[in-house]
């Protein structure tokens, strides 16, 4: 399997409900560092698993409505903790999403999963990993 | 498949028995990090993998007892080669231990499996991975 | 100079006033990945620049009023754009401080100068350097 | 599983034919931090994915050709586009020649697969990932 | 001092001269990881050292002409080895020139310093460093 | 000024003397990580700091018989504790003295400073940093 990998960042506000979050139910924030990881079996004809431009393009695109919010105010995470691990699978969702809508040209439909990672310090990270075929569950 | 990791590090001195080992048969020793990478197939209510306090909590008692040790000393140790490798066997069994334990909860029994890296350098690191119910071999 | 290096994090929401800030006038958020770098001409007679345990309490004594807040709904920020750079001078003041007032023991009246360095993504940071009997203007 | 990788790098001129590279079909070059991560069952009986002396050699070995090199002008890659996952293949595949050849003596045989990563910049990386007994394609 | 630091990446060919470079006679390539730090005593009025969309579009600017570049033909390091440490030098030169020419606004004749590092790989870097009002020598 | 730094680890063992250091006073061990900054106001005539070839070297000459050791039993270190900040020291008086010796040819003479740093994990460094004409006091 080959695989190639692009990195953006995104700086956001959230709460969680739950008194499992202790201190983390009152309003605060990460940098969650983004790395989306595309896995391929065979090379494209020009040696590519994905034009890196296309693929940044399209990470930076799902990325911005994301960007400098309070996630906590954007209705499509109503009644939803953003934690790390499930904004990893609403990206990938999205990613997918514009994989198929046609994003990575004759690219999309020869990838075969896809790795969203998000890192939100120098000591923890979550990721959601799946086929593209499938999705986000 | 969503991840969740963690990061600890321990600092401990032990020598190897092989000649295959050159000067590492001397008394020496490691900083090793230790990333805990859990995973699950769905995320629990709250929206988690697993706990991250529960998870730090469990992977900190874990590797309390190597910390600041000469592993050479160890009855637990006695007769073999504690290397890079074989510790991260080593400490993903103890944590699965803790898992089956109920350290994390009610998480504990819908985690798939557990990834244990411990970085030596900044150009060598050792893992092992398996699944949750099988265990280290 | 002699320098020990610490390091920890902290999660906060935030946002900026000033058309300069474009999307950034908007409640988001950041980790902030801190190192506190204590520097001294000579060693302590035990060897060291800084209890690395004691100068880790101080750090993490300082940084808990901000880690997991709104950091626009503190008192003591009122007026002021808690940027990267502008954290840093403030986390050094108290850092400063808490020398002062002993945190450090013995260690601290032989320190000579601190740098507070916020890493906010993989792509900028923001610091503070500045002697310690002077301070951070 | 138990895993084990050794990291060295390598610094290389090439340029790429397609207009899907934009400024890249320009003569231009990269340095690329090569991870070559060894995977295995069983430990040895010293405990060992493979020895990580020989594993450096071999690594160093496959990668002394293109060190310091115009790929452009070597003629195994006459008419390819030398992308980062493209190398990551040809490396893989060397790599894997020379476990076949006897260079990680008893270990070689145990190896379950092998996974080779190149770093180009602290945004992207790309990587091949395959079973030994297959080899990449 | 306060500091802020912004990263960009260049990838270039070129070669050296003199039998002290060895292999790097031949045509070869690099990635530069490429950290401009700026330094002012004071903030400014916003909590600034300097807008950090402004400071990084110079950047950018000031390395495009020399991304994905064979430098050897580049007239302007004619007869030069444009060596890590040398290309740090000639873009802390053009960095200066840009915040004298008015690129950062009011923020630019406020600053103390600049800091240009090169990371070539993960094992060396080389940087210039020197009062803006001076420049690279 | 330029500056140019390579990388090297070493694995050691040892334990420290004095109640401050709590678990530490057993026999433990480390990852040293070590970074030699070399700095110098003009470069050479073919544009660099050192060769970073023989700075390598000898930076490789000095931890050489550090590595791999058990500290507490190395007669230099008796009565010592081998803290990372004392180790930084000790290594670059060594270096120093290389210099002194010729290891660097022409290039030595020339150099200004030298910073020694030394990263014992994730979360720690210590370093130290001193003219080459003064030496680690």
């Amino acid at each position: 399997m080959y695989l190639l990998s692009v990195r953006e960042h995104i700086m956001i506000a959230h709460s969680f409900v739950g008194a499992i979050f202790g201190p983390a139910q009152g309003l605060h924030g990460a940098t969650f560092v983004v790395d989306a990881e595309f896995r391929r079996r065979q090379l494209s004809p020009e040696g590519l698993v994905v034009d890196i431009g296309a693929a940044s393009v399209l990470l930076k695109d799902v990325l911005a409505p994301l960007n400098y919010q309070n996630l906590d105010e954007l209705p499509e995470f109503k009644g939803r903790n953003t934690t790390t691990e499930f904004l990893a699978g609403d990206i990938h969702r999205k990613l997918a999403a514009g994989i198929r809508a046609g994003a990575l040209g004759a690219d999309g439909p020869a990838l075969d999963s896809l790795r969203i990672t998000l890192s939100e310090s120098h000591v923890a990270w979550g990721a959601y990993d799946a086929p593209l075929n499938e999705g986000a569950k």
